[in-house]
């Protein structure tokens, strides 16, 4: 035990979001990439646009405020049906083919991460979750005896409530709750190869961000929009005690590409 | 560790099906008194209702045979939808309300439950699993840390597939792979108080069924259709290691009441 204290071993935090993990070809190819990663692992997805196809056969409108669902009650079963159900366990069963030993879990299941429903201020994104709690021990546990866990966007707010949570968010709570018991690499996966100097070439990327070059960059208006928040919270990430965040796309897995914030 | 050699720790597993976990208002009183039941404890679930009911708003026609749901390609989506992510997830989030350390499980979730699927004979039914396997090593492990494990009525074949799996069957086979851990008592709820002397009479509940009396009510006719393969179930889990079965409706649950086969 002591020895963990001196030289932990190495877990990696995939969040892997998008199309592609809904896509029975893409979700494959990007499973048996997820299987080769070398140590210790744990799956973060999303699922939004199976949520959305579900929701309008079940003719529930789906309806986004700057790229977030809001969540009424409706809503709410829909995510939780999608998300813990459907991509979740499409996902366990075939990492198990692969023969890694799979573990399915909202925030809810061994009540790793709780939330606490957002406060309504200029929108009301109903049962949406910001996270207050997280509780790794029994999770940091399964890992060891060499268990994958794959992480469904939900929570819950320990008053019974399941509640619809960001995937970047998960992935960066949850990274930050398992660097006590590991060296974590936090690994986000998006469309593009990494973060771009230049956004029409797509092979521009900047190797690695460090918080005076990335001051610099949003300065000259290299970095801008949505990167900026998703760079915030890398930075945070590694404050909170993560060794390496790496941005890249869900192609690049396991190749040592993106970009890398220490 | 010796010590359980000799004395193991006792486990109730209760299987509830029906409408029961599909209510608001039921749910919340079965938990709570599930929640209370003293020691270890695992939670079988159902949701038929609840799959029938969201198929049918997906326009998804649900057949039946002999109360089997033929599970093909799309019903497959719906039951791994509803069972594992809206039934489940809500006692799951329902049972940490209520300060019990609740885990949502699928047999793909750690391995825990493989099967076959089912071949087909005079009736194909698609999608349904026949257990083959029940690996409860990191289950019991976790049960002993006080983790309440809820499992949902679904299997997977090892080969990337989840599988549609009945809840009686389940909660029976968890139970016998658990009892080498433990001193398991299956508890089984269904709609009457036990097994009924006079099916007129919903209180004239047969105490204790033995192998012989057993034999001796169905020669006579007093124990008849769906109660055979039941109890027949209930003698093999007996045979196969667990200490107690017990028949009982879910409102007696926790009282000493029902039907117990040992």
């Amino acid at each position: 035990m002591l020895y963990k204290f001196f030289r932990m071993e190495k877990l990696t935090v995939i969040k892997v979001g998008g199309k592609i993990v809904e896509e029975e070809s893409t979700l494959k190819q990007l499973l048996e990439r997820f299987s080769k990663i070398e140590g210790k692992k744990v799956l973060v997805h999303g699922g939004g646009r199976s949520a959305t196809a579900i929701a309008t056969k079940l003719g529930i409108e789906s309806k986004m405020v700057d790229g977030r669902r809001i969540t009424d009650a409706e809503t709410l079963k829909v995510v939780t049906m999608v998300y813990a159900g459907l991509v979740n366990k499409n996902i366990v069963a075939s990492l198990q083919a692969l023969g890694l030993n799979a573990l399915g879990l909202t925030g809810a299941d061994l009540d790793y991460m709780r939330s606490d429903k957002r406060p309504v201020k200029e929108v009301d994104y109903g049962f949406v979750g910001d996270v207050k709690a997280v509780n790794a021990s029994l999770l940091a546990d399964l890992i060891g005896k060499g268990v994958v866990p794959v992480l469904a966007p939900l929570t819950h707010d320990g008053k019974g409530n399941m509640l619809n949570t960001n995937a970047d968010t998960i992935a960066g709570e949850a990274a930050k709750a398992l660097s006590r018991f590991f060296e974590v690499t936090l690994v986000y996966c998006f469309e593009k190869k990494g973060v771009l100097l230049d956004e029409q070439d797509d092979d521009s990327v900047i190797p690695e961000i460090t918080r005076p070059t990335f001051e610099e960059y949003v300065q000259k208006g290299i970095i801008q929009g949505g990167m900026i928040p998703k760079l915030e919270n890398s930075f945070a990430a590694i404050n909170a005690g993560v060794s390496k965040v790496v941005i890249t796309k869900a192609d690049e897995l396991g190749k040592d590409s993106g970009t890398v914030i220490r």
